[in-house]
């Protein structure tokens, strides 16, 4: 009872300070993903495709949050980024006060998008609102096609659902199309994108989605 | 800090149930293994193929943990296996609780081995006693081999590693040395097998390992 008492205090306290991060970013105009999956599903991967196809033309910030280790701020530094990496030390996902308490560093005005790497989970992260604008699942081909029903609830809070890894599918058992279905029934609507941000397929429809939510946000704010 | 207070209180009540659990598997003389990875690594695969070897020579019992679905259960089911699903509703890993619940339904005594699938996390799991006998970790090679230090904790607590998928290493870019050499730098003298449990390679070993430590356990018992 007191554990329940507790977590419904804490995620009250999440959404408060969650809610002023969400101002702080509207009032930049800035574009705010927060980028949720297992671990190896390939976000630090696709921060670095997309970096390198969109750093020349706009202003990227990236927050990396792991349970340990610099090693994907150190690989979006290499391709140009600016950022904080947050750790945290065993905690299995960020949380709005982590992104608040690092907001004073980061030059939110003269940026275009931030990109929130959450830590590497399908679960934890799944309802902890850090005040983007798009919550986003990634889901890898090599994971298998069994992952929305079993993993719902991020399945559930996202609005865009990217299938990473495509380039392996014909060495894989997946079936593509059954977890779009999947999908779709658990969150009529929400748009999935297929690509593999290592060979490069289909990178051009996220960088697409990318510039029109900036377009969007500005437009806004 | 009621938080801290609470997560004590937790991990010490369930420290209590899990040395109840031991004492019930060590009396039945049954070896029970915790099986902990990443979503997608390959744990109901590694059960099937294990089953599929092993499965007419001694008696297995799984108990599957899951946020949601019987997936998993129906799988081990179709090999011939009995047990239980557990479905955490959301939580993020199994607990010694959860496991005292079920132990009444399984028929301990006759079970030679007692496979315990925990939810599909590599962060939650790794520092909950179930009262297992060996906790291991899967880690799959598509998931990148920069994993170990990224997620400490697990590669620490664990006794076992496997290195699964070694079928698409050709495919991928995993420096299988690198992280053999990670977890031996986190935990000297953690086993490490390498296997695929879709294509088979490596299973022999493995099998091995169970009826060694089936052996063991019965003569100590």
């Amino acid at each position: 009872m007191i554990k329940v008492d507790v977590e419904k205090r804490i995620q009250d306290e999440n959404d408060r300070i969650a809610a002023q991060n969400r101002k702080a970013f509207a009032e930049a105009g800035v574009l705010v993903l927060n980028i949720i999956s297992s671990p190896g599903s390939g976000k630090t991967t696709l921060l670095e495709s997309t970096l390198d196809r969109i750093g020349g033309e706009m202003n990227v910030l990236v927050i990396e949050g792991d349970v340990s280790t610099e090693r994907d701020m150190d690989r979006v530094r290499a391709r140009g980024a600016e950022g904080i990496q947050i750790n945290t030390g065993g905690g299995c996902h960020l949380s709005a006060g982590m992104i608040a308490e690092v907001l004073g560093g980061l030059d939110l005005e003269s940026a275009d998008v931030v990109f929130i790497e959450n830590v590497g989970n399908l679960i934890c992260p799944s309802t902890y609102d850090l005040g983007e604008d798009v919550r986003m699942v990634l889901l890898s081909t090599t994971e298998g096609d069994d992952k929305p029903m079993k993993y719902p609830a991020i399945f559930v809070e996202a609005s865009l659902a990217i299938l990473n890894k495509t380039d392996l599918l014909e060495h894989l058992q997946f079936d593509i199309e059954k977890v779009a279905g999947e999908i779709e029934v658990l969150n009529p609507g929400c748009q999935i994108l297929r690509l593999s941000a290592l060979r490069g397929d289909g990178m051009d429809a996220w960088i697409d989605w990318i510039r029109a939510k900036i377009a969007e946000k500005k437009g806004n704010s």
